[in-house]
């Protein structure tokens, strides 16, 4: 069923005035998962409020507590999550970065001590909305070898780059794991293969098979060897910098917290060949289509589909689940 | 053959002085050359001068020329490089971030209208060596095709991810395709297949056949559609920084040129706890190292085996080509 983006706003609002998180928190967080439902990220939309709320009542998340500000270095803040709301925390840090970047071009936050954020391409559209390019990225708990091992060392440490473009900028919203755990339960429930390989079975080898991988708990980094070393190094960066956690520290907790994250903002605005900038996105973008496709597919940008979505999702309600979202009503 | 790493040096030193490129430059771009041999990257040391050579014959370098500031923001610079030596403007650019960082914690330098800048690696070592974590990428002439489609549209952009550790850094240098050409030629040569699937046949499938990716030109993106993604945002992100060239515009030219670059510095000595990040740095590495092992596969960190490498090629000799360093010899 669908649900108008309004209503579903007004219902997570709610719940979460409920669970302690008040004023105008409340709105933007509850806008953060409606946002992301809209856009089509139903993982970390509707359906992660329900494991959100979970995590306040377990007291994971402290809904006392908010990031702050704790050493500056001009363009570049260290930030303590305190281990409050994640989507909160981060929206602070964004919002941070964006506003020095409005001042010097450049603004870095680096922020410890912080729960997951949701949707991770939240905070790169928020920087887009501001003419920011937005790079951020995340670590997490171990949940993913290094190449040529089998325990989970790695996180799978998601990553985004967001570009201003006109009214549907490029979003890129990647793990670094080939597949989250979310998919491949997906799949396995769909009783339907990977459409690559995205693990390692019991004997080792590379498979498509999602029940494989799920036994084996051994996802596969996204370019082999190199997304091993692409996910070590954004861990040791973010960690390095806000002074935080890395994702061997967070491993050591019971629960998945205290996790560091690093916000870029560079603002095109400051360019005196602004308009000749969008001018070449949009060439490059328009080059992309020209390409043949292979086999039927087509191309898209990072971030294109989502524009659609949410145009859909304005106009005719956005998709819901409809036990969740029966849960939300009734919290 | 092996040949002393100094002889190395000077060696290229004198070509270079033959060819133009003078003084103290002479001596940057020598070392840069050999360094990458001495580490192991064959392919953009010794193996990669002759074409360096070749490139200011045929006027793409020019030898006169070096990068330049030509706007200031703050922390950030915008640098033109005036289509001179594409490892000297590097090596100028990644310099000027440092030194930036330095005194502000962060420094960059978007660097446009450079040409090739050899060994990546290189810059992410000047980064650790002065304490920073390094960022850098550059994008390419078009070289492997967007996901779903067929013809070259996205660079392979080379990324690296520099972090000081001891003596021993971690640097990640990866490219967004899973081979380069130069590696799948080399498969060929010893007619073995890729390790693994390494882009599409004529009937677009995947493939781990070196010849008929060759015969396609469809190099596989690393993470499928999230290389893809990765590719065309870390080319957005140069050119607009940079005010540069996208890769779309240096498929316009009659030969690879005009790149643009992204250099980034974050001062590690800036942060009071210092030798606690270096201690965290450490316990992730062993952490990994405590991992059991895939099928007898050993578990390294990008960047352990080149010090290893350095090693043996300053105790022994570096080990080159017999040709490519006899050419060296009559040039």
């Amino acid at each position: 069923m669908n649900v108008a983006y309004e209503e579903m706003i007004r219902q997570f609002e709610r719940v979460l005035v409920k669970y302690g998180i008040t004023g105008q928190d409340a709105s933007i967080s509850a806008k953060l998962f409606a946002d992301a439902s809209r856009d089509g990220v139903h993982t970390h939309g509707l359906n992660r409020f329900p494991k959100f709320i979970a995590s306040i009542k377990n007291g994971s998340v402290d809904v006392t507590k908010r990031a702050v500000p704790v050493e500056s270095y001009g363009v570049l803040e260290r930030w303590d999550g305190q281990r409050g709301p994640g989507n909160l925390n981060a929206y602070l840090a964004m919002n941070r970065a964006i506003e020095l970047a409005g001042n010097q071009t450049v603004g870095i936050v680096a922020l410890r001590n912080t729960n997951h954020w949701m949707r991770p391409g939240n905070y790169g559209l928020m920087a887009v909305e501001k003419d920011c390019i937005g790079i951020m990225w995340t670590n997490t708990v171990p949940n993913m070898p290094a190449w040529g091992g089998k325990d989970a060392k790695l996180g799978n440490n998601p990553l985004v780059l967001a570009i201003p473009h006109a009214s549907s900028p490029i979003l890129l919203d990647v793990a670094m794991s080939m597949f989250s755990y979310g998919k491949l339960e997906k799949y396995k429930r769909e009783g339907i293969g990977c459409p690559v390989d995205g693990g390692f079975d019991s004997e080792g080898k590379l498979t498509r098979d999602p029940d494989a991988i799920l036994s084996t708990h051994q996802v596969l980094p996204i370019g082999y060897w190199k997304g091993s070393g692409l996910s070590l190094a954004l861990d040791l960066i973010a960690a390095t910098i806000s002074g935080g956690n890395t994702t061997r520290g967070v491993g050591q907790l019971p629960t998945e917290t205290s996790l560091s994250q690093f916000f870029m903002a560079i603002n095109l605005s400051s360019f005196p060949d602004r308009e000749q900038l969008e001018r070449e996105i949009a060439n490059t973008l328009e080059d992309l289509k020209t390409s043949e496709a292979r086999n039927g597919q087509t191309l898209h940008y990072p971030g294109e589909g989502m524009m659609k979505t949410r145009e859909e999702s304005l106009k005719n309600g956005v998709w819901v689940d409809e036990e969740i979202w029966k849960g939300v009503l009734e919290a």
